[in-house]
């Protein structure tokens, strides 16, 4: 049957950024969607994922977009995700796959469940690839290759969904783990939202004058300081709670340093960076092995 | 005149580790010295460095390695580098020049133009180079190709032996800039010793079990902490007044960040980081520029 070529028919991707505008392309690449309709408030990165071959429709007309989608991905910063659930929900078709690739996953999750009927089935991603970088013009097929994705699958999500949601995931070439979505926003917090916040603090607190005797040290430091400002908002302030937790941890660590060095004692500074010289050696293994 | 063949006759490196060792390697390469005696407190360092043929002869005995030396260059940690001031300053050789490789200035400055005798002449020096590793194994003779080298001359310093020691960086590919002593120490608290606890106290703050999870963007932001406790604790010491000023402007920065977070405040928020992106950027164009 000519439906079965591909896993699903129809997606939408409602947000043609960096992420959205390259799991259109992976999708392509992999053969996954018979076709796909992009979504974006800005008509410039529409042109652009269609002339990138991303997509093969677009729309202003989110509602529009979603008529006879079977995978719907939504892919918009966190804040627009969320109002993105609300405004579709009822316009969703029958037995249609719903995920999306926000950076926090419980605000994301508790709404969808809240607001999307039975007939529409749920699953939260969150794909870990991506930098500093945004926009369609830095989409790539590839991107999510050797890349985690976090799934937050729970008690009321479809099996089925979960996991044909996951094999996309696995054949665009993530390795996919399950989490809680209240257990995927505390270590984000750590590991990804919190080293975004130290390194915009940083860039900030360093007065402009001296920015010319900065090495690549400084460089990999502030890296992420690159990022996009609306989106770390977003982020910011879905996963608040958790997110100024991590940034007390590192304040109390900063703090016990600060302590360490007017008390000019040095064993105790030795203590403190070989704690954290652990932790990285711990973290150096994780990632390149 | 056979001892015209090279910049100097003998010189005499006081610690190699991979700054020394590197330094040395650049020494031979350009044909500098004449010959090169290493001085470390751990017998292995001396044995690998004599193996890589960047030094001609070691020994653990500093007062002997500094006999003849008409340039004697302290390559050890700030604390080491202020004990082998005070012990050198009476036996150095009439009319040797004297320069360091230390991360901060003032302190090193201070004591050397304290304690040496009128027939030395010292300069100080820092080359940026290096990386969160350490050790002779990672030395190499163009570590300081393109790599900044800031020396700090005073009113104090010997003319002559200031054009030499700048000769000496530029020739092994350094690009020399003078600062005085404490702009140096003010200025490197921010883009080097301010990145360096930020990225110890994130490392230490982060539970283990959450490492897991971690990506490329923690992995860059942590990368200094890979860096030696010991030489880290010595710099934070030595430097302490100005660490302790940038520790508390970037604590100031992350509270800005984290009240906005608490009030939800979208637009404080995106001011912020967008203040933080602005330096990032100047950053960046400096660095590739």
């Amino acid at each position: 049957m000519i439906f079965n070529r591909h896993m699903f028919r129809r997606a939408a991707i409602i947000g043609t950024g960096m992420i959205g505008g390259s799991l259109a392309l992976a999708l392509k690449k992999h053969g996954l969607v018979g076709s796909i309709i992009g979504v974006s408030r800005q008509e410039a990165s529409l042109k652009t994922a269609v002339e990138m071959k991303a997509i093969d429709e677009s729309t202003m007309d989110i509602h529009k977009a979603i008529q006879g989608a079977d995978l719907v991905i939504l892919a918009a910063p966190v804040k627009v995700i969320l109002d993105n659930i609300e405004d579709i929900s009822k316009h969703l078709r029958r037995g249609c796959i719903v995920t999306d690739v926000g950076s926090t996953k419980l605000s994301i999750v508790d709404l969808a469940e809240k607001h999307f009927p039975p007939h529409v089935m749920f699953v939260g991603s969150h794909p870990m690839a991506g930098s500093e970088k945004s926009g369609i013009s830095h989409a790539n097929a590839d991107l999510f290759k050797g890349a985690a994705c976090i799934m937050t699958p729970t008690a009321k999500t479809n099996r089925m969904a979960r996991d044909k949601v996951k094999q996309l995931w696995t054949i665009v070439g993530a390795q996919v783990k399950l989490m809680e979505p209240a257990a995927h926003d505390e270590a984000l917090a750590y590991v990804s939202h919190l080293p975004h916040m130290l390194a915009f603090s940083l860039a900030r607190a360093i007065p402009e004058a001296f920015l010319e005797h900065g090495a690549i040290g400084l460089k990999d430091t502030t890296r992420l300081a690159g990022s996009s400002s609306k989106m770390w908002s977003d982020i910011c302030i879905s996963n608040y709670r958790q997110v100024i937790k991590a940034i007390d941890e590192s304040v109390k660590s900063l703090a016990d340093i600060r302590k360490a060095v007017v008390a000019k004692d040095e064993q105790e500074l030795v203590q403190i960076f070989n704690q954290a010289k652990t932790k990285r050696e711990i973290l150096e293994k994780k990632i390149n092995g």
